[in-house]
């Protein structure tokens, strides 16, 4: 029987999101309903997808007893209370990553999931790309040795997008791409804790982040150096130095369609990973590749899980600390949510 | 006339060093004297090269007057007692890099070259290469806009070689590698000093660093980040991040034969030099490019110049500073040099 999804809300990621989706069996996906706060939108969304049901209040999609598992694609800001209200209303939930403006609001979630029973994770879809699952298998057949350093740069020229100068919408570089760049390292590094964390970045006049550059030591003395830019154009590959070579993921590395492995035995192996066309094209670059991380839900619903194994919760909520110690460091405050959840 | 040379050590730099210098032509530039503490080096080492003189001893060199213009080859630890030796015996001065292994030597080498009006200069040859010349001419241009940021990395498996590791020789990433990507930084955001230095390394059994990671923030909030190491392989590119387009150095970066442009506007300009190549293979890649700065070093002293327009005694300073904090944050402390001078 397929999983039965519900939509919050009509947003470009939602877009990608559905388009990726219809890339796999409809015997095992079927988008039920979609909802936006402007009914208007949710019908043009429900019409472009051929979307049985829409509505124009989140609460009534979490009332719909035919939704199996709710996906959030909304803006930064609602996704502490949109995954809340979901949760309460027994629903399994899939967030938009990043998943919470701060640590406080994603504890709260976490608790409430765990007591519920019911299954949440935040979609880093990065995670489940073969690109990423291949770096996994290469360094677990130790093929680059130890790894001592990763370096990875997230460039876009973009600081004018609302989404990304607003504070009340929970803009900022670090929260909408340097959250990629922490959950790479923390797949390389982690699960541990970064035991160092040192930063810079200069803020717009609303006092959001446009970039951040920032060294992380993880335990061993492994280091992590990355860059986040809203208003230069970078190369957004990730180099993972180890001690037997090294491996490069083109970029964008967090949604990569290749991999290279130099060894310092001077042997190179590029592993390409083909992508099938969405029927129309993506809004976000490579975003079929989110069909990963859908089909994974469908999986751990399946098993059960109330937890993903891949992106943990765990994981998230040490990316999600790291990310409050940087905003902390840089000087960026969100006034509205950082006092309280 | 020639410029003619005095070579101290026999080392493997010297030797690329006079490699380089037979490319220019004979009736500008002429060796005419090697010195060695150990004299059948320095006998080795003029016969390879039909250099007529040499000498077992710094002194005599010092003391020839065929001699205009001496180059200090010697390993990291001799930089200031060599070019001390050389200005008290009146001998203007090319000193390999790093220049010293403090700021305070460097302090007491710039006042003597002043008090004595000699020519002295650290050889940082990739401030001279055509790459960095094309690099200055974008940036002048305009071309790539204003740079926010520089990202540069120096990764070479070399942990093992004594001029590294050995604390006594005066080794270390930072000085020996490090000082080139501190040295490009200064070339594009300096001559201002940073406002903030953070970084983060590992030492080796000796106290030496193995590698280290920076964030420096120059005036208006623009970024460098470097990242150098002795124990993995990196792709030693530098990158330039402007707001208008980006600029590569192509690895390796400080002695690099290309450049690409890449402006926000989709123009790509890929600039490559060719070098010729020297009658047997150079020790370190690239070295061929070590004639420009002795090209620049005749023209120096031909006009009467105590300091390179190029190469400052000011640009050196700084980046010694530089590399004082840096070894200070990390904690590498040179006993034997780091109390006194």
């Amino acid at each position: 029987m397929a999983t039965k999804w519900g939509i919050l809300s009509a947003s470009k990621i939602s877009h990608d999101f559905v388009l990726a989706l219809e890339k796999l069996s409809t015997e095992d996906h079927k988008v039920v309903a979609v909802a936006a706060k402007d009914i208007s939108r949710a019908k043009d969304f429900a019409d472009e997808f051929g979307i049985s049901t829409y509505y124009g209040s989140y609460e009534e999609l979490g009332n719909d007893s035919n939704v199996d598992v709710v996906y959030i694609g909304a803006l930064n800001h609602q996704h502490y209370s949109l995954t809340k209200l979901m949760l309460e209303s027994c629903k399994p939930v899939l967030c938009e990553k990043p998943f919470c403006i701060n640590a406080k609001q994603l504890d709260e979630l976490i608790k409430l999931s765990n007591a519920k029973k019911l299954f949440l994770m935040e979609a880093m879809w990065s995670r489940f790309t073969p690109a990423y699952q291949k770096v996994i298998e290469v360094l677990q057949n130790g093929t680059i040795g130890t790894v001592l350093h990763v370096q990875v740069n997230f460039g876009r020229q973009m600081s004018n997008i609302e989404r990304i100068w607003k504070k009340e919408v929970g803009g900022g570089s670090i929260l909408d791409i340097g959250v990629y760049t922490l959950h790479l390292v923390d797949t390389i590094l982690g699960p541990d804790k970064p035991v160092f964390i040192e930063s810079k970045g200069t803020l717009n006049s609303h006092g959001t982040d446009e970039n951040m550059s920032a060294i992380l030591e993880y335990p061993e003395g492994k280091i992590a150096v990355i860059s986040i830019h809203t208003k230069v154009e970078m190369d957004c590959s990730a180099y993972i130095h180890g001690t037997k070579g090294t491996i490069k993921i083109h970029e964008p590395f967090h949604a990569s369609n290749k991999v290279t492995v130099n060894t310092t035995n001077n042997d190179t192996s590029c592993y390409t990973f083909v992508q099938p066309d969405t029927r129309k094209p993506t809004i976000f670059p490579n975003s079929v590749q989110l069909r990963y991380e859908i089909d994974h839900v469908r999986h751990c619903l399946k098993k059960g899980f109330i937890e993903s194994p891949v992106v943990t919760l765990n994981n998230s909520y040490t990316v999600q600390e790291i990310m409050d110690r940087l905003r902390n460091q840089i000087g960026v405050h969100f006034e509205d949510y950082d006092t309280s959840p």
